[in-house]
């Protein structure tokens, strides 16, 4: 197979315009996932996957990955070390990534679970250790605002350890409706928010807790006053220090881990 | 008051090393504090402040911080607009810094508190917002091994909103000794692990859970095995998700959430 050196083949500026710019990853429906593991969720998670991209010594040294994702993938490429460098992401490639298709597991609410909301979640390290936690504790799904950063960005990728192609997410462009929506169903919203009405999140009702959304806002402004308006519930992480104010992924681990705990 | 413009002058040139060298701050006991909220912090939580440096703009528009800055510190400087943003650590810098003594609240070990022990915890993010966490919901200090990520690195203070100045704090050349002190004063030393004798952190007792110190390893590979054996309890936090993995921030989050929730 042909080694490509160049930065201005087609298919390497292709894939460097997905990993950099939000609106050609939209207008595209592609995205690119770097690294064996990425690459391994991204395949196991059924991810429709477009192009493989190998250097030849990654090629060797993950065969068998090699092989899934050449049979998998409608087409592979590979690249020399020194290009394969120059557009990654990380500080030591593998040497491995994959273009994929933009199609990640739909959303449907259902009474008996537990759901997060985020709105205008800035921070892609936030977003990814968010997922992350919302997956490895069992969260069903995610809501997000259309303001939340991009989850199919190298960076938030990277942090969602894979979680992003296993939990289904929805994109909302105006989630008061999906607060409504989850009311009409019977599901309880609750805001995490400081405000004169705010219960400790300890004391949230067992059956509140299983059957919920939880809602995390923005991470200087919180949650929008509409948005906490909409919801059943407003409730707080009790704390005792001075700061009295929790990085947003971590309220948002302490809160998921509180309604999911039994 | 005469206003610096060059890189090359003494004060700048000092300022600009300690915020990028672990070791220039080690050698020189110092360290650098940026922004409003940081400034205020250290000043109310006694950091001794040995120079205050502004921007003209910044003196004027924080008028209130900086006669307090001003009469707290050796001496204060102002900078060009230009210089400042240049030396600055942020994107959009407020113009106001402090040069700190590095003498950070020292940590005394009591029966009936929780603490944390952080071993090579090597992120930045995580690290700020560990002890962020730790000062938000009651935790009593941080004995931390020195393999970890200086806590004194603007990334780092930025991260922790202030608490590295409020939280006492230990750096530990052999964390076993210090569990084994802990252990001599009957308080209980959790490890953090996916262990065979692994409990739920859930089941720990309520006397245990009272008086404890919680072991966080790193981000990669957790806790060194001696650490662990050293460890009167081993605890895992139950997943359900096919990740089964927490990030460092988050698993510090819901564990010290768990031990201190009332």
């Amino acid at each position: 197979m042909k080694c490509i050196a160049s930065r201005d083949n087609a298919d390497v500026k292709h894939i460097v315009k997905l990993m950099k710019s939000t609106s050609y990853r939209n207008e595209h429906k592609s995205f690119v996932t770097e690294g064996t593991r990425l690459c391994s969720d991204a395949l196991e998670s059924g991810i429709n996957i477009e192009k493989a991209v190998f250097t030849e010594k990654a090629a060797k040294k993950y065969s068998d990955l090699y092989k899934k994702l050449e049979k998998a993938s409608k087409s592979t490429i590979i690249l020399t070390e020194k290009l394969f460098s120059q557009i990654s992401d990380t500080k030591t490639p593998q040497g491995v990534l994959c273009v994929c298709r933009a199609e990640l597991k739909k959303l449907r609410i259902e009474k008996g679970e537990v759901y997060l909301g985020l709105e205008c979640i800035q921070d892609p390290s936030n977003m990814g250790t968010i997922l992350r936690t919302a997956e490895a504790l069992g969260v069903k799904g995610v809501i997000m605002s259309r303001d939340c950063c991009d989850i199919l960005s190298p960076k938030v990728l990277r942090g969602t350890m894979g979680a992003a192609f296993r939990i289904p997410v929805k994109f909302s462009e105006n989630i008061t409706d999906d607060i409504e929506k989850c009311r009409s169903k019977g599901i309880a919203s609750i805001a995490t928010v400081l405000h004169e009405n705010s219960v400790p999140i300890t004391e949230i009702s067992e059956a509140d807790k299983k059957s919920c959304i939880l809602l995390i806002g923005n991470e200087g402004n919180g949650l929008k006053a509409e948005t906490v308006e909409k919801c059943s519930i407003k409730a707080v992480i009790p704390m005792t220090g001075k700061a009295e104010s929790l990085n947003a992924s971590a309220a948002a681990a302490i809160c998921m881990w509180e309604l999911l705990r039994r």
